[in-house]
């Protein structure tokens, strides 16, 4: 287990940024909560190609952070999967948020068009569908 | 000025991360737009403690990322004052989204209740409260 930093400041913003202040962790949340990714390998197949040792950085980094949980796979005994806690699926409206503003300046967005017409007209509706089904363990 | 990377993939999330997927970028911009500092000196002076080369670093980036622009001071001419662009003034939702987890698991969290409560309640409204008086040149 990997210590987290002391706090900077006494604002969130700087406090939330320890947690999800680089370039991938919001990216492996994303596989794991959005896209509904659970093993290792399928996050190494994402598009952006995350290295190895940065995604086993960063996984242990969440786990320590109390987003990700690692339990045994039902189907297969021997390999783990990964799962968000409610603490992660809670990141859904800042990760919404996120992608809109990317989607807006990105010239070259693949996002489905539905999923952002959906964060403009009813975002909450929105983050209930995608949070269900996840158990969101503390 | 800045080269900014090639996209990652064609995910807009992926995308807004090459921006502000950091620990600094954010505070920086919250410094800007809703603290609505100025000059290099206050940013400097903020809590987080921002060294003098990383601020530098970060201000470069964010002026060639087209977020921030710089420009003479009018009460001052020799002096420069940033300013933040329409585009990062499109980053409020996000960043009080990101604001908003980080007050909900930070005991230490110290940001103003009134602002917390905002973005509960109305969060649109907070946003257009922020927004104005920024002219968020293009």
């Amino acid at each position: 287990m990997k210590k987290l930093p002391q706090p900077r400041s006494g604002c969130p913003l700087s406090y939330a940024l320890d947690f999800i202040g680089d370039k991938w962790t919001l990216v492996v949340l994303r596989d794991l909560i959005i896209l509904r990714k659970r093993h290792f390998h399928e996050f190494l197949g994402s598009d952006e190609g995350i290295a190895t040792n940065i995604l086993t950085d960063r996984l242990k980094q969440l786990e320590s952070a109390g987003l990700v949980t690692r339990v045994r796979d039902p189907a297969q005994a021997r390999r783990v999967v990964y799962a968000p806690t409610a603490k992660a699926l809670d990141l859904l409206p800042a990760m919404l948020e996120i992608l809109r503003w990317g989607d807006k300046y990105f010239a070259g967005s693949k996002a489905p068009r539905a999923l952002v017409r959906g964060i403009a007209r009813d975002r909450d509706a929105l983050v209930a569908g995608l949070r269900s089904g996840h158990r969101g363990k503390r």
